[in-house]
């Protein structure tokens, strides 16, 4: 087995992302976002912890750096199952297709292939859209001289969640399972509404950047 | 010296991120941003080039690919720059203040760090700047299997150069030098507007994402 994305230097990742490799792509590369989001948020609240300054919040600062935590660690695993989904996929297209057995086996396969395909970057995406409320809480009651990093964190996510809500559009579009798809299709507009707006709100928290929408 | 952060991996970056360490921060993470998003377009890029359905614009996207190859090496070496700018702005806050003169020299000092602070995420925000015509390029004339991820590029892209600016502003605010912070504030509100402008208009090109804005 290939060498784990998550375990390639920074420099190689994105080396390979420039690549015509088939992966990593797009899909990997907003759940790495959605990993450093997370990370951003939890730095914010692990400056603000111990702090004589911000006494009154260090408990809440403690279950929010625990919360952002364990969405980094999620989203670093992202990275790597958004490239293996793919693979399935792939193998169907190199099913047989000679007899109407097998075109029906094929396009079985290649339909829970799609439906793979479609599923890691949304689970990428719910859990990337999760990072507001820790981007939120530190940019609005964290230490103030990281805010900027809270206000990256809220960008980041945004990147996330919409970049992995593309990869899995792109997927909807051929599978045939309807039911399915109008559930996916409910779940990406609640999706993007709450990135696209938590952002805007959390940008309009500092004035650094309240201007910029 | 320290290992540097482009030679960390994926999930070390993004662990040492998450902690209450100096760095790397939301700067890094800009310029990390701005290495993937020109990643990304010179994916696209190289994902055309060599295909006979592609053939016409077979040229162009080499120049693509060229130029995406050398903002992503840019933009990577800035991951560590941004780190070590930090630095001589903390090397000036431990210098001595007894005498008038060593509090001059320390004032003169800090407001040289703060100078590189804010010098090394403008040419991160200008760097991460020029992707999005690579970006677009990909977007409107690439291979369309792989439009999702020329879209991401823009995405991140603009988390880069508006992270990026964040960390220009933030080190404004202390500087001193009149003329220094007017042509730094031009060329933000310059970036900032490109950013917006430009990232809006490559979702636009999709029928994915023309609904987002």
């Amino acid at each position: 087995m290939a060498e784990l994305l998550k375990n390639m230097t920074v420099e190689g990742f994105a080396d390979l992302t420039a690549s015509d490799a088939p992966a990593p792509g797009g899909g990997s590369v907003s759940a790495n976002a959605g990993a450093l989001a997370a990370a951003l948020a939890g730095m914010v609240a692990n400056l603000t912890i111990g702090k004589k300054k911000y006494e009154e919040v260090e408990d809440e600062m403690k279950v929010l750096a625990e919360k952002a935590d364990a969405l980094r660690r999620e989203l670093i695993e992202d990275i790597d199952k958004d490239s293996s989904s793919f693979n399935i996929y792939m193998e169907a297209i190199g099913m047989p297709k000679d007899t109407e057995e097998q075109k029906e086996a094929r396009k079985a396969k290649m339909q829970e292939g799609l439906k793979a395909a479609a599923k890691v970057p949304m689970e990428c995406a719910e859990t990337a859209a999760k990072i507001f409320e820790i981007s939120e809480a530190v940019v609005a009651k964290g230490n103030t001289n990281a805010v900027t990093d809270g206000l990256v964190s809220a960008m980041m996510a945004r990147t996330a969640v919409i970049g992995a809500l593309l990869n899995v559009k792109i997927n909807l579009g051929s599978i045939k399972d309807e039911a399915f798809v109008a559930e996916y299709t409910a779940k990406i507009e609640k999706l993007e509404k709450t990135a696209i707006e938590e952002e805007k709100k959390i940008l309009g928290m500092s004035d650094l950047s309240d201007k910029l929408y």
